[in-house]
């Protein structure tokens, strides 16, 4: 039987100490851009992106170490975001993850700094740290600033940016959540694949994965804002700019939410039916992401 | 005889028509976003990055054509390092050659959104539109985002802020400069002669032909800045940050930093010693940027 929770307690702990190792402290004068990159990102995220990326890796048939650098290098792309989207004048949160926002720990000047290099590093660790064949890490490289680009999730920011305050129909929220959350998540499942080895057919089936997984994802946190713990969530449940008028339960209704919730579960699960055992981890995040509780 | 002039023309004429190609207009939902990149990307600049950079290919017996991708995105990366800089939490300015900053003539989530989508744009030009060999676009690629991130430009973005306001020694000033432009002008020549194929030490002679010629830069910006007439520079003269008392003049008074840049366009000359008539036109580049009044 396969323990979810031992495997993400020994992913996330591989995932820290390679972080750790990439980005250590400084004391230079320099020290403070490290310091608030540093501060955002060892803040307590889940670390679901580089964990999405090895466990792909390891189901085309490669080694976590193939895909190490790849994912610490998305999730210094998701921490950018971040930083960026609690900026004042985007979101202009105060909390994440129940702790002080980047620009709120430090100063305005330093978060934008501190994403803009959290990016850029980003892009030097995939180009100067993987272990994969250059032809294999430029387009695992390529297809990631794809996603998290001006065709990806900064468009998906922007987007989120035009249609925050009017209200929008279902088609317009998921193609927005498809851009600003799932092209990230589609893109750390076929990075993981490709850096690893996978054929064309194994990238694509785990890329459409991610597309359900990022979807449901998106799914349930819209239902955990209406319905959440502020403890458990670790912000204000309702807060989200998106969620509100434009969520899911609000446009849908709570319990289609939820039904929607359960289908792309299913969905998700059977874009794995080519791989064997190999894809326990991938299935048991999965059934995760649709029953957690924040 | 070389003509400078015309071979700028041509130069940023071929320029142009690539960002032009790489980033068109757009109608879509999206197309704020590109818009405000447009905006800035299209703003003027006398692209003198991606120049370098055609001229570096060129030197080691390349072609313009080996090095105009990267070239393009050297361009976008300064773009988004100068939205960035100009927004409120940072320089605060209202004007860049003389047209409203991106946040000025969009809003400052825009403009915050359009930097992040030039600088992931230019990692995924780099990656998918070099005809290179893999292994020297991935080289390429390192190099560029080690210029541009938090060992370089960014850490000289965070380090002109923390030393905005209290007086600097001439060391630190340079120090600074060298990550703020220097680090990409470096790069920009070190790039466009490794993506076509230049060996080690004249990638090494171009990286150093580099660094003077960026400090030499900096230099000459300190003292039009003192001296420059507003109306050509497009901007109020006195007004940069880290000029004012911590500026080349302020430090070493204005004689000196004449004199300063005099030499430093002297040993910039000599390090293309070893370079034929190919570098013909960095010399001549060199020269203009010394003697440039504006």
């Amino acid at each position: 039987m396969f323990d979810l929770s031992s495997y993400l307690a020994r992913r996330t702990l591989l995932i820290e100490e390679h972080l750790e190792a990439l980005l250590p402290q400084e004391t230079s004068a320099g020290g403070r851009l490290i310091e608030a990159m540093r501060y955002s990102l060892f803040a307590g995220g889940k670390r679901i992106r580089p964990v999405l990326c090895l466990a792909a890796a390891e189901t085309v048939g490669g080694t976590a170490a193939d895909a190490l650098s790849v994912a610490c290098a998305l999730e210094m792309i998701h921490t950018y975001s971040l930083i960026h989207d609690d900026l004042p004048a985007m979101d202009d949160d105060a909390l994440r993850r129940g702790k002080p926002t980047c620009h709120i720990a430090f100063d305005e000047a330093t978060a934008i700094l501190a994403g803009d290099g959290l990016l850029t590093f980003a892009f030097e660790i995939i180009a100067s740290r993987c272990p994969a064949p250059p032809a294999r890490t430029l387009a695992v490289l390529s297809l990631i600033a794809w996603a998290a680009g001006p065709q990806g999730m900064v468009r998906g920011q922007m987007l989120d940016m035009v249609i925050q305050g009017r209200p929008a129909n279902v088609q317009e929220v998921e193609h927005l959540h498809g851009l600003k959350t799932g092209a990230m998540i589609e893109a750390a499942l076929a990075a993981g694949a490709l850096i690893a080895g996978g054929t064309d057919s194994e990238v694509a089936a785990l890329r459409a994965f991610g597309r359900k997984l990022g979807l449901a994802f998106q799914v349930v946190d819209d239902i955990l804002n209406v319905e959440g713990d502020p403890a458990i969530m670790g912000k204000a449940a309702g807060t989200d700019r998106i969620q509100g008028k434009n969520s899911y339960p609000a446009l849908i209704g709570l319990e289609k939410s939820k039904e929607k919730a359960q289908n792309l579960l299913n969905e998700a699960l059977e874009s794995l039916s080519l791989f064997d055992f190999r894809a326990d981890p991938l299935r048991a995040i999965a059934r995760y992401v649709v029953t957690r509780n924040k």
